[in-house]
Formats: C-alpha cells, structure tokens, sequence
C-alpha cells in the first residue's frame, strides 16, 4: 500500500461545510418567515441526531426514512443517517398509499420521519407497516403544536434534546450502502436504487465541477427538486461539502414563493424539473417588474427537458443559464449536463449557436461511460441522427434494483436507461424520447419530446404533450394535448399548421386536444401514463377513425410522403 | 453489490477529452514555431505506444521512466503507459548524475523516453543502469537528426510507426500503482512516491472543481510546472479529462517565449511556480506594451508561496488571479488553494479583503482532511497563531515511500508534512515555513516565509530568502539575502527598516546580503540548503559575532522586547 486507502465515505466530505464555513446559513421558508441555522448549528444538530438514532439501537444498513420537504431537519437527517452507517430512505410525499405502503414495508424501514403537515397520509397506513418502530414528527415554525395517531409518536426537537452535539463518525467499507430511492416504472411495484458511500461520494465531486453546474462555496444553492426525488440531484450533499449557503422551500412552493425566496437570499443557483420554470416565467411575464432576479445566474433543469424557448427566454430576459441535465434515479442522478461554454472550441460561438448546446441533454459527465445501441446492443454512429437506446456504466450507476434484481434493465455491465436517443458529432446526447412514449407510425419513430418541445414554443401554449393512439392501419398516431396561456386563442389548426413548419406531414398530430390542466407525476414531470390511461377511459378515437368517407384531412403515412 | 463497482482507473478519465472533445488542440513550442496535434491525434498515437510498449513485454506494474520537458510525446506517454497498467516514472532532469543513478536503479526503470537534447545527460551514466532494456529518444522538429550513445537507442516516431492506433484498456485493480515521483529531502537518498490510479483518479476529479481551479473544458491551459514535477500539479490530466486546449512550453522557458505562448494560443490558465511569475512580471515591467494578457483569467502558483505584491501586481494590472496553492508530491500534490472568493461569506468583501485571502494558503480541497498539531501530535487551536507542524490524511496522501517505507514520517495514518503553519478562524491554513527552515531564536521561532514576503514587497528588491545563522546566545538569528531589481538601490538598512515595520526588533535579520542571483532547486524554489551551505563555505559569521564592543546595533532577544 503506497497511497492511504481512505475509504470513501460521505461523512468526510459532509463534514467539511462545517468546517470551512461554519457561519453560513442555511434558511427554510416557514409559514411565518424563515427558519435559519448555521453549518455550525447543522452540525451539532445532526451529532445529537445520530446518538438518539444509536440510543434507538439503529444499526449499521438499518433503514431509516423521511416523508418530508425540503427544509433544515431534513438536510440534518441526510447528513446524519449515512454519517452514521445507517441508510436514509427518502419517500416520495406525492405517492398513492398503495405504494407507500409497499415501498416502506419493502425497504423494512425502522424510523420515520415526518413533517406534521404530512403525518395524516402516512396515519391512514400505519397499522400496515409492521418493520415501523418509530414515528418522528417535525413541527412546523409557528404553528398549532402537533397531534398524530401515529403510534407513540415523538417529536423531533424533544428527541434530539437528550443527545450531546458532538459526534465521531465511524469509518466502515465504502460499498456500504448510503441511502435508497425508490422510482416508480412503468409496470410492476416501484423499484429501489440503493446508493452507496462510494458512488455518492464520486457523485458528489463530479457535480462540484466547473463543467457540471460551476458549483462553489460562495454559491447560494435553491434546491426546488424535492429532496424525495433522486437526493435532489445531488445539490444537498455538494452544497454542503463546499460550504455554500442553501434555501430550501419547505412546502411552500408556488412561483409567487419560490420567486420571492430567490430575491429575499440572493439566491445564485436554482435547480428544479421544467414545469417550475415555466410557471415562473408566466408569472414573471405578468409581473415584470416584481422581482430582481439579479443575483440569480444558472438555473438546473432536468427530469424531462426543458423547451428551448424556456432556455432562451430566461438567458435573453435575465442571462440567467438554464442547465440542462440528463439522468436517472438509477444515476445517483447525473448522467449529461449541457452549458453555453464547456468546449474550447466553443469560446467563439455566437448566442443563437450557444443555444443550440442548451438544447441539448449534453456532455458525459467524467467518470461515466455512454453508448447509443440497436435492439441487438450493436452501438449505432455518433451522427446526430441514429437514434438507439441510451445504455450506460460507471461508478454512480446501478447495478440491480433493491431486493429486486430486474436483470432485463442491466446489460453485460451497462443499465439500459428506457432512453432513447441520437448523440452527435460533438458527442452531446440528443434524447428523442422514453422508449415507452415513441409514437410508432408505419414502421418508423416519431418523437413525442420533438413534438413537445415544437408545441410549447408556439404563443400562447403553456404546455403541451403528445402520446401514441392507436390505429389500424399505422399501429399509432400522435395526438397532442394542450393548456393554453391564460387569454391565448390557440385553434387545434394554429397548432397542427406550427407543426408543418418543421415536421413532415406524416408526423404531425391527427388531434390536439385543448386541456385546462396536464396530469402530474410525483415528481412534476407530465404523466403521460395518466394521460393515455385518461384517454383510454373517455374512449378516445382519433378523428380518421370516427371520419365519414371523404374526410379530406386524413393522416398520410410515412409511405405516402416518400 | 447495488452499485456498479466500476474501478477508478484513469484510463476512463483520460478517455473523456478525446471522445467530447477530438478536435482540440495540443500545441508545443519547438525551435521552428509549434508542434499541433488534437487530442483525436494524440488518442491514436497513445494507443500506438501501448500496443509498442506490450510488444517490449512491459507488463503491469513495469516500471516505465520519462526524462523530458513538457511536450505532446510526453502526455502521450503519461495517457499511455498508466492506462495500459504499467507505472509512469518522470524523472527530474535537473537532478544530479548521482540522484539520477540512484533514483532509476531504486525504480527499476525498464524503459527510459528521452527528449534528445537531454540525451547527454543519461549517456554518462547509462552503463551503470542496469535495469534499463530500452532507450526511446524523442527527436524535435527543425533540429538535426538525434545521434546518441544510448545503448541500442530507438526513435520515438520510427517505434510508434509499426503499431496499431487502436486499443481497448485493460481493467484491473484501482489500487495498482500509477506513478512514481521522486522527492528530494534534506538527507538521505531521494525517496519515491507511487501514486495509485484510485488516488489520482479523485486527485483529477478534484482537481476540475470550480473552487479548485475552475478548471473547464472551454480553458486553454499551460502547464509551465514541469510534468517531471508532482505530475505538473495534475493539469495535464485534468486538461486531458475535460477536453481543454493544453499548451505546453517544451525547453524554451524564458519569460519571453512564455509570454509569447500565452499570446498567441490565448491561454487563459496557466501554472508554475513564483519565480516564474517574478520573472514575467519583470519583462511585463519593463516592455509594458509588449503583451496582451486579456485572455490569461487565472494563474496557479505553488511549490513556495508566492510573494502577497506578486498576487496584488497581477490582479491590480491585469485582472488575473493568482490561486495560491499548497501541497507536496507526497499529495499528488493538492492539498488546498486560495481562491479570492470561495466562501459566501466572502462575496461582499472588498477588493483589499479579498487579497487577504490570497495570501494565505488556502481552504482544504474536499476528500482530505488536515490538523495542525505541537510535538506529541496534540491538536493546536485555530486562531491563526498557533503555529504547528501540518499533518494530511486522505485517498490522494502517500502512506509509505516506495520501498524505503520511512515510518517517522507518518503517524497514526497521517502523513507528517514537514510544513509548519497556523490555521486561522476561518479554517485558511498559513505556512510559516519549512520546519527545518525556522529560525529559532532565544526559545522562540521566527519563519522565514513571512520575512521573505514582507523584503520583496520593497520596491527594488526582486528576490529575498531568509536562513537561521548560529548563534551563542540565541541560537540562531535570522539572516537575509537578497537580489536587487535591474538599477534599484536599496542598502541593508534600508531592508532592516522596512522590516521594523511589522516585526519585532528581534524578528529582524541581523545582516542583509546583497546577492547578483540565488540558488534555485531542481523544481525552481529558492534552496535554502545551498545557502546555508554556502555561507557555512564562506566562513560566513553573524555581523554581532566578528562585532568589536561597544557595537550598538546588537540585536536583542525575544526577552529584551518583552
């Protein structure tokens, strides 16, 4: 042995923000003005957290949860619960009981715990949860003390009284596991990822990179993605680690609040799904002059891409960089991440080419390996235009489920993302879509994501998704749905005309359907699962099908338009 | 396993550049203007090395040397030989014939890559080199056809010619060893570091953070460090990793040629020691006009601290920031830098406070992790005055040198710097100097660093070492040497006045030498060892010593201020 083997645990690098800077603050929006503690003040909190969870005789690997926003106990419990050797389980707040119940009792999670605002979804349930031997309540600043019928409840200021703020970490090996997030698929019970020190240490370094979000400790990072959905992509644990200021939102999340908390902190980072930028930006365009964005210079964006049209309003109207990234709850998340400026060559591009980077999902992160592969896992060329499935390996990415192998989703050592995607000649990843929301029409791909992001950027539509219908004749059509801006007057036929300006006519949605609201999933991505499920149940048919003979707008398959 | 156990082989770092990034350039300066060839070229031609490389039967852990100055045929050899598994060894070409014998026979070197003009160098003592099978000498365009007396030499491009410019990289253990350095100490032989490719695979990654470096893959960086000297800091392959444009100086290091290179390839980082920024500053000074720095952004500067009016001079004039770094080859090498802002603390400090920072050297990277302790190894407080040895652990810290274990230098799994310093408020560690280059006088320590830095702020004074003198009573007292700038005058007394500035009278150098020029070691600091050797040849004596009575400058000692 030459060099120390150091194990790579997180502790080590968590423990540093307290260190460095132990007087930067970490703030949470309450109901009555915000909760702010130091790195200092975390610290001791998560050591006294840690001796209560030992006093609960929570071991090395024992699971403990969170069902709770962004907010100060739950980074104490992030840092504490690894630190310490056990592993932290964080649940989605927005699942169906169903799930609920299922993940908790898959995971044989010991400890909850819980905001008191959230206690009655998990009370319903409670008396299912067999491995649950403690309840944790947080209470909320300002607010009626809380009451719960989860048993033996206990709250989480009076717990964390009785222990001493300090705390040794223990050093163990570094493929321990860490924490553990549960995805939901397309079919069967959600599966859980369970990360390990090591590959949320790696992953931790990796997003402190200049080329990934120009991370630092002067930096103060707003993390909108909730902390239930993929460890909120990192930003807690990178944040901490290099001792930057956070804001977290707790369960006030409305643009009006976010928007207000980015002025009120001097907020220089944000990081949430497309959705929260986009109703930021309506209510930025309804307000103009409400809000002082100034301090406020990248934005990250992922869970599913970002329009292009979102990119460029918030870069033209602000310079803010809208980061878009690609990746998975199987990737710790990150897997791409595409900004202006991270190639030498290109220094001297113009704006409108600086755009057309941001378009897309982006560079590989160091440290991962990626390849566009064929049904038969033959790798496809880098033109930009072959489109295969996205397979790829490394030190963050998953190896099997949790206690549910699914080996169909690994492939000699790769996982197979679900994402299908072209990668250029600059080696940017170009997703087109989720393998599952392909539109396949007459023998060839049609890309509900172009489609999408074509849609949206038309005047007037607020949001827009397209999904497979389908159809006798060329298996499936696209059909769009649509929510207008408040006033717009957008025709189904403004629509489909916008379309030809890029698409040929073969991909052009048969129907778009004006909505007042798009189904969400848990994680504020549009479920369109939900959308074709909804479809299904009204008994949608598309138009050609209900046509009487002679209908001249019938749809032209790939066929008739070669 | 739930996560990929993918290991942290640099092989998959070094990888990255050429695949995002083909078409950048490596760029060298050769007599005849400059060597081009992008990272697609140089992926080819390290591959053909490989495949050359195994046809020698060099296997893993083969023990594989460079004697070179900074070139593209050099980082060919430093992506090459690790990735293929076997052990990069750069030899220091300014090391002694003795050092160099001893250093290569302890390694074992079978292979030995020579640039040309340093041939006669190894050709004295090539017989007594047993272990070497193979000379590679590498030949520089526009120059005469190499002739040597290496036994059987071979040509760097006629070995490359006969091999395939393809190569898949094994996948072995990360703790198999990488590369070797040598450090020369005050005694004894020179002893080895061997660096693993798991600790410099989390050394590259760290080295690419934004509060590191900032290092991008839009940078076009100069490595002036040399790659035989702690792996050039990690630039190269940190460049290498991100696809950044790297230019590289070859031989021609005077400050012209440097300055010209960061012109006219727009640098925009670039490193090297102080001396070397001393230098450029005097030619900036003295041709004003001559050079448009706009494009240089950042200046890392390490291996002795650089001078605060150095620091200050290139920002007040340029806008560049000179990161001030600490580390040593036994930490591969980074163990902090000092950033002008890093801290969210700091980003409403003014511009004289942000220099503050930048004198010191720096915030602890993330991953390591550092004390400051007295003789028993107790831990010192961190109120930026309590001075003690500095103590590192961490996954880049040596554990051992390579077979020539040296335990004193370790405690506990600490590696013992060697350095001593404070540790302020704000956890910034301060070197106070070397700890066998204190001055320890009258029980109480003086350091030399800071001396120094406060002399060669004086306006005409270019370079200032301080060094411990015997003394009867004392011990020792600090003595100075300096170097004048071209023209200046500045008397001994007027350097003994400006100190009186902020030391205390007995703080003072009792004797200013005026020297045409100073020792420099073989990694371009200041070498203190050679002065002391020298006043000790020159019979050198204390001026109170050879004083007659009555003398009234007598210094006093730390009791006579109290």
């Amino acid at each position: 042995m030459t060099m120390q083997r150091t194990p790579l645990l997180i502790s080590r690098l968590l423990d540093r923000g307290a260190w460095i800077a132990p007087e930067t603050e970490i703030v949470t929006l309450t109901s009555c003005g915000t909760h702010r503690q130091t790195y200092a003040d975390a610290a001791g909190r998560a050591a006294a957290l840690a001796n209560g969870l030992r006093d609960l005789r929570i071991e090395m690997g024992d699971r403990v949860a969170t069902f709770m926003w962004n907010g100060w106990r739950h980074l104490e419990i992030y840092q504490a619960v690894p630190s310490m050797g056990a592993v932290l389980h964080t649940l989605n707040i927005r699942l169906a009981a169903d799930d609920l119940r299922y993940i908790i009792n898959h995971a044989a999670d010991r400890v909850v715990f819980v905001d008191a605002d959230l206690a009655p979804l998990l009370e319903r349930i409670a008396d299912d949860l067999p491995s649950v031997e403690h309840w944790v309540v947080c209470g909320e600043p300002g607010a009626e003390p809380w009451r719960s019928s989860l048993p033996n409840a206990i709250d989480y200021e009076s717990f964390l009284d009785g222990f001493g703020k300090t705390v040794a970490w223990p050093e163990f090996d570094e493929n321990a596991p860490l924490g553990l997030c549960y995805t939901s698929g397309t079919t069967g019970h959600p599966k859980g990822v369970m990360y390990t020190h090591r590959s949320t240490y790696l992953h931790t370094m990796c997003m402190a990179m200049t080329d990934v979000m120009t991370l630092s400790g002067a930096d103060c990072a707003l993390a909108i993605v909730p902390m239930f959905h993929a460890m909120a992509w990192g930003l807690p644990y990178t944040a901490m680690m290099l001792g930057a200021k956070q804001v977290m939102p707790h369960r006030f999340m409305t643009p009006d609040k976010l928007l207000e908390l980015i002025v009120s902190e001097s907020v220089t980072v944000a990081a949430g799904v497309p959705t929260v930028w986009q109703d930021a930006r309506a209510l930025l365009e309804a307000e103009p002059d409400r809000y002082d964005l100034s301090n406020l210079d990248r934005v990250g964006c992922g869970g599913s891409a970002p329009p292009l049209s979102l990119i460029r309003w918030f870069w033209e109207r602000y310079r803010i960089e809208m980061i878009q990234g690609w990746g998975m709850t199987e990737m710790n998340p990150l897997g791409t991440v595409s900004r202006r400026v991270s190639k030498y060559a290109h220094r001297e591009l113009d704006e409108e080419e600086q755009f057309a980077n941001l378009g897309k999902a982006g560079l590989l992160s160091p440290g991962l390996e990626m390849e566009i592969v064929d049904e038969e896992f033959r790798p496809l060329p880098h033109d930009g235009r072959s489109i295969g499935e996205v397979i790829v390996r490394g030190p963050w990415v998953c190896s099997e489920y949790y206690r549910d192998p699914q080996p169909d989703r690994f492939h000699d050592g790769w996982l197979v993302t679900g994402d299908v995607a072209a990668i250029d000649e600059e080696r940017y990843l170009i997703i087109a879509d989720r393998s599952k929301d392909l539109v396949k029409s007459g023998g060839e791909w049609i890309s509900s994501v172009d489609l999408e992001n074509h849609i949206v950027a038309l005047e007037g539509v607020a949001l827009a998704a397209v999904v497979a219908q389908p159809h006798p004749r060329w298996d499936e059509r696209p059909v769009a749905l649509v929510v207008l801006a408040p006033g717009a007057k957008v025709s189904e036929a403004d629509v489909r005309r916008h379309c030809t300006v890029r698409f040929a006519r073969w991909q052009v949605p048969d129907d778009v359907l004006v909505r007042d609201a798009l189904p969400l999933t848990t994680t504020g991505k549009i479920d369109k699962k939900a959308l074709r499920a909804g479809l299904a149940a009204e008994g949608y048919v598309l138009p050609e099908l209900r046509a009487v003979p002679g209908e001249p707008d019938a749809p032209a398959g790939p066929a008739s338009s070669a």
